[in-house]
């Protein structure tokens, strides 16, 4: 029998999941000051709730789970695991919806399953890691959510990314001005997100396939591509198109907004950015850095969608890090402090004999009590084996208690770092660790 | 269409949650100052993995994943829920033997799924809380175990638990020496392990219907039951009866080995102790507070399992906390601290006029530099009806910019629990904030 996870999923062993537990408590503590609330819903729906939600491709990507009992041998399936977080979101709005505070600002943090083929980078089982701000149109719920999460990323230490942002109005002006019929938006939409993705060439072809002359595609393209002055430029591009010029005229206020925040100098208004999904209704934005291909994370206003099971439309906002792939370039970039890569022990204390078990216990005790994170070998084996199995597991320092020490109220310490070794008073023995683990600057 | 969580699941609200990550957090700094190391598995499982682990009572309550696309329609499965955290643990051992320190000791907190019809306290989806040293066969593994538990306990604010501790070759023995025939041990078993929650006739009369004489069910029972001088009376008892007499040894060295530690005084040798599982191979325990029926958390040894897809025995043994019964017990006995039931935000900045949004979110940001957890009022409301929402939040403290306030260069501070306001320079606003949140002692 196999004894691998299944296809798609993940064994993290400590060292995985302490790089993960670093970014997921920086994220967790820039939220919480910025006010948003934790929020977790159950890993099942039933499956009605989740059932075309997310499109054909969607719905065949859906985990289903059988019934039970009786019910088994039908074939049928009654629950669902959770495919995202904003569904779930969605049905817990309209659930407590007198409980809940007008203004709702959840993040949630939690694994979804999807069926999608594994491949390098895709799994089957993954974290999202959301923001949404629920319950007002105001361009102040960008700006705050924005400014999260730069903050966010500035304290993991990302100190080159740029935040892309468009509006939904603005690219439905630029099609408009460029004569692509209401029609075709979705379509050329798709396209133009491949921009900057893939050769201009290749997008204009695309365009021409679906009917478009190549001139009109080459001006469409030349329309959604940044320039030095791409407001200035958009600007008299949309003119009299009130539409557009007023989600320009919003672009323009969140980056002002943000000048005062973490966000600011981060922001570029960039037209040709889509992100591909239809349900955006107000700001796209995404934050990418030079060294990935995609995005570190994503989002925009999307009004029209967590009131789907109240019937009637609910204001949201939200901000998507994709938390793996920060994982993936931190450790590319070697972003983690030293102590989260190192081991999780300070001390390991060693057993001298079977008679001195209870006595090695109790200095560990101590050693805890001091503060330390402290082992204890559990067998009264040869002790330069004991020492060679610490130092195997990157532990600092081992604490010999032998029969000398004992009688002498010391303990012998040895610095695995340096091999140096030192006789010293018991009671002292934790600060005296605890002095060489973090030097005085 | 229902928006509530499936049955027998839980969708857990901001201030849930925040209990739920008090007692995790200290749960998991106590086992990583022990030396403990996180390991996380997948939610699911290959189905084979999971099946004939728990016995015809756990394959039913498995939960069952059906195969997707074109496989959807034979109403088959082959992913299931995760049942437990031993059975991956054992998956892990046997996965990666060749990474995994000879000694290791690991923790886990995750979610299980379990298709229990759901009642009061019983639920589908819950988190399992465990600790497993493997590896070892040496008792300092116990104490280390107990002396691990017992901190958390000790931190999370309990002060009245008892250990209860057995060995399962000492309930052998003791049946034994009272002419049980091994082949009604485990039945037997099962009738002792109810001593304390049922009155002694009903085990007798348990035990006498399985054929047993009500007297030598009486002297059974009687030899079960924990006295003043329990160990005293079992060594008597147990006199020349070698594998019983070697057991008591084992759990008389535990509680003297724990006196250095924070299990001291906390452990009851106790002879009825059985927990109902037949997979422990050497001592039991488990943790009881007086006002709770069942326990806060058990284990034991069981070195016949972890080695399962090895083929091999390992030595192992764990020790699992009862994550929801400790948060139903601190929620009834008010354990938490104020801070955890309180909101999460310190201060709200209104938003006095469109025109002072940018200002306000840059107040937001000055005062989150402070260290504050601080939330932005989205809109421009009324300044009355931004102070009440404040209010209804928990919020301590609201901070107004105003236009007197802003050509000043002030900011005026309201304290919501007072109703105090006073009006400060903007560059200290931080720090009077802080002060009265915090005042010195």
């Amino acid at each position: 029998m196999s004894t691998k996870p299944p296809g798609g999923t993940r064994d993290f062993l400590p060292e995985e999941i302490r790089r993960r537990e670093y970014v997921v408590r920086i994220v967790r503590d820039v939220y919480e000051q910025y006010g948003f609330e934790p929020l977790e819903t159950p890993a099942f729906e039933n499956i009605e709730t989740l059932l075309g939600k997310y499109g054909d491709e969607g719905n065949k990507l859906i985990f289903k789970i059988l019934k039970r009992g009786e019910h088994e041998a039908s074939g049928e399936a009654d629950l669902a695991l959770r495919y995202d977080l904003t569904v779930p979101l969605a049905r817990v709005v309209a659930q407590y919806q007198n409980e809940l505070p007008k203004f709702f600002k959840r993040y949630q943090i939690q694994p979804v399953w999807r069926a999608d083929r594994p491949a390098r980078g895709r799994f089957r089982e993954f974290y999202q890691c959301d923001i949404d701000a629920i319950g007002s149109t105001s361009l102040v719920v960008e700006v705050d959510l924005l400014a999260a999460v730069s903050e966010v990323l500035g304290r993991l230490g990302f100190d080159d990314f740029v935040v892309r942002l468009n509006h939904r109005r603005l690219l439905t002006a630029l099609l408009d001005l460029n004569g692509v019929p209401e029609s075709q938006h979705g379509a050329a939409l798709i396209s133009i997100d491949k921009l900057g993705k893939v050769q201009a060439d290749v997008v204009i072809a695309e365009l021409a396939a679906r009917g478009m002359s190549r001139a009109a595609a080459a001006g469409l393209l030349e329309a959604f591509t940044g320039h030095a002055d791409t407001v200035g430029r958009l600007q008299s591009l949309l003119g009299e198109h009130e539409q557009g010029a007023s989600a320009l005229t919003d672009l323009g206020a969140i980056v002002q907004f943000a000048e005062g925040t973490p966000a600011a100098g981060r922001i570029r208004v960039d037209p040709s950015l889509a992100r591909g999904l239809s349900y955006y209704t107000g700001t796209i934005m995404e934050i990418a850095v030079p060294d990935l291909a995609g995005s570190l994370g994503g989002g925009g206003r999307y009004d029209n969608l967590i009131g789907m099971f109240l019937g009637r439309d609910v204001p949201a906002c939200g901000f998507s890090l994709g938390l793996e792939r920060i994982i993936v370039v931190m450790t590319e970039r070697s972003m983690f402090p030293a102590t989260v890569a190192s081991g999780g022990v300070d001390v390991m204390v060693t057993i001298w004999s079977d008679e001195a078990r209870g006595d090695a216990l109790r200095l560990a005790a101590e050693l805890r009590r001091g503060g330390l994170r402290v082992d204890v070998y559990p067998e009264s084996d040869k002790l330069g084996k004991q020492v060679k199995y610490a130092a195997s597991r990157n532990v600092s320092f081992v604490a010999i208690l032998g029969d000398d020490e004992r009688a002498r109220g010391e303990v012998a310490v040895k610095d695995l770092r340096t091999g140096d070794q030192q006789s010293v008073a018991r009671g002292e023995a934790p600060q005296f660790i605890a002095r060489r683990l973090n030097p005085e600057p």
